[in-house]
């Protein structure tokens, strides 16, 4: 077991990926809502810069009347806010191996961000969704080059899930608008699914007589063994519980350093298809385990805090893990799922601490 | 020359470094201040978390009365804002070769943040410089391991640096508190100079009778070629100059197509050794320049924006470079010079750039 969770030799590819986009540090953890700039970020093409005055949203397509707002008229709408825990697709795509080439996430491509903004189905209400429409598609304004095809970043729902009360278009995170890099000025929040699903920069919503067959829906989130597959579509958030690494770490490998004492390790676990029932945690690399204390969650679709005494044995090498389950009965596998893309690896963490002091010599 | 300007297989530690730490992608030159979450960040150790009523700043060592103040004492003092360019010294680090292992930064390592604090001058006048002080030493609270040893970051600056007046201790970026990744409650910013100088959960400030022989001053920033060199200490930030690319990127690989099309070339130039002179530009891999137009900077201490219209001479692979010349006479080098520790790398950015439209088959 590599202390350091990734299989070797990530290529400039994966580099220039990386420099770009972030994780959030893992000590993050600690917060309820992550503070702006700590939540992860994974941007497919370029961030566009838009100018709010000029910008509107279009809900078209087959519904009875099309629909133009400005973002005024967007907050000038029954505003909810929701702290809504957000994962990208392909976390822990950089323990697999062989290694997907794509953004190269170990554990930490996570968030909590406090959305504010307006429920999306009022909207589609109002437009009039036609008979036949079979699913959202969702537009944004970012434009590149993904597996060969020119294209703006979009992305569909079945119409059924775009209704659900908790999707909404979220304009600020807390009282702030949406940093550029969240999607400024609007973008989607759907609780519960992978990351790609929260189109940003969202500039059009279009109702569907037949599913969409765009690159982002059709290829790329998809879950294969070979290009062949087609494969099954990525959906919601499988369960993870990750912990803030007791101890101070080496700066060059971020391995850890912990004095022989109690420690309180805690940490974060969610689920996107049920509520967090149980985190248990290990020292000895998932050969035994314990329940740690759950604590409170800010909102159903938000991270659930939990937390555990930790008192090592003796100086020596450990190797910390934790383990989620949620209400569905889904539980962290010990080892990874291969998938051609390299998503939702929620293999449980893994962290070597080395614990000195006490009878040591 | 490699499209991706990077030498091949980084290591998995780089990685561990590369997903926590992260640079700010380059369509963000656009904003004359930096969103916060955009700024690049780097962090030694782990984010301190710091309650701020319980915090106080000691200002000791070598002075007549020492000083305790809490963060209302601050607040309460002399007001500036600034905006402030502020730079990796391991910005390019990436692009050596063989590259030294550490956080793997290509380009991006860059931000201009508008800190708001208190002068440093007047603290220390009151606190009372003692005959004999030569340095000022500056102590965050964040732990760690690094070359071996358990440390506290520090460093710290000779006294006639200490005492210039762009030298400020910030407590808010704009008008809001500092994030805690950038140092929450209290940072130390030193116009100028690159980014480890610029101490962040600052806890104390001690006058010194004689240089500091902390790891971080005399062995972690040091220019060598050999482990066995002194070195010379990395100091002010080298001219460098980074463009906008052009067009739209490949999402795995961060290439850049662009239509057959005039286009406007913009981007930013900053130096610490002087003001921004020039800034030349080449679309033929830095064969043939021609100069920008240069537009405003914020402050003295905040990059120069510039631009350049660029109108392909056909469909066809291009490489745009940019080069900044400072006040001084420093210009920046079309090949890397190498150092152990990998610091200070400004040779010019290539953006490799795809045209195609126009007459082409």
């Amino acid at each position: 077991m590599s202390k350091l969770e990734a299989s070797a030799s990530i290529t400039p590819e994966e580099l220039a990926l990386a420099t770009r986009n972030h994780g959030m540090p893992l000590e993050a953890l600690t917060y309820d809502v992550t503070p702006v700039g700590l939540h992860y970020l994974l941007i497919h093409y370029d961030i566009p810069v838009v100018d709010p005055t000029s910008w509107r949203l279009t809900i078209g397509g087959s519904v009875r009347r099309e629909l133009e707002l400005s973002l005024d008229d967007l907050r000038a709408r029954r505003s909810v806010r929701q702290p809504v825990t957000m994962e990208c697709a392909g976390n822990g795509r950089g323990r697999l191996s062989p290694r997907p080439v794509s953004q190269p996430w170990l554990n930490e491509a996570v968030g909590t961000a406090e959305w504010t903004g307006t429920p999306l189905r009022p909207l589609l209400e109002e437009a009039g969704i036609r008979q036949g429409a079979v699913e959202v598609l969702f537009s944004g304004l970012d434009r590149g080059v993904e597996g060969g095809v020119e294209q703006q970043y979009e992305r569909s729902l079945p119409v059924d899930e775009a209704l659900q009360d908790e999707v909404m278009l979220a304009y600020a995170i807390g009282d702030e608008p949406l940093p550029p890099q969240h999607g400024f000025p609007l973008r989607l929040v759907v609780p519960g699914w992978y990351g790609m699903t929260n189109v940003k920069w969202l500039e059009r919503v279009t109702l569907l007589d037949q599913p969409f067959e765009g690159y982002q829906n059709t290829w790329s989130y998809n879950f294969r063994q070979t290009p062949e597959d087609a494969g099954e579509r990525v959906t919601r958030m499988e369960p993870r519980a990750l912990m803030v690494p007791p101890g101070i770490p080496i700066f060059a490998t971020r391995e850890r350093h912990a004095e022989l004492a109690r420690h309180r390790v805690s940490g974060r676990a969610w689920s996107g298809r049920g509520t967090i029932e149980r985190v248990e945690v290990s020292d000895d690399g998932g050969a035994t385990w314990q329940d740690s204390q759950l604590g409170e969650q800010a909102s159903r679709w938000s991270w659930r805090a939990w937390d555990w005494e930790w008192t090592p044995s003796g100086p020596g090498d450990y190797e910390l893990c934790c383990r989620a389950t949620d209400s569905a009965g889904n539980t962290q596998p010990l080892e990874a799922s291969w998938n051609l893309h390299g998503f939702a690896n929620n293999q449980v963490q893994r962290v070597a601490v080395t614990v000195t002091g006490g009878g040591e010599a």
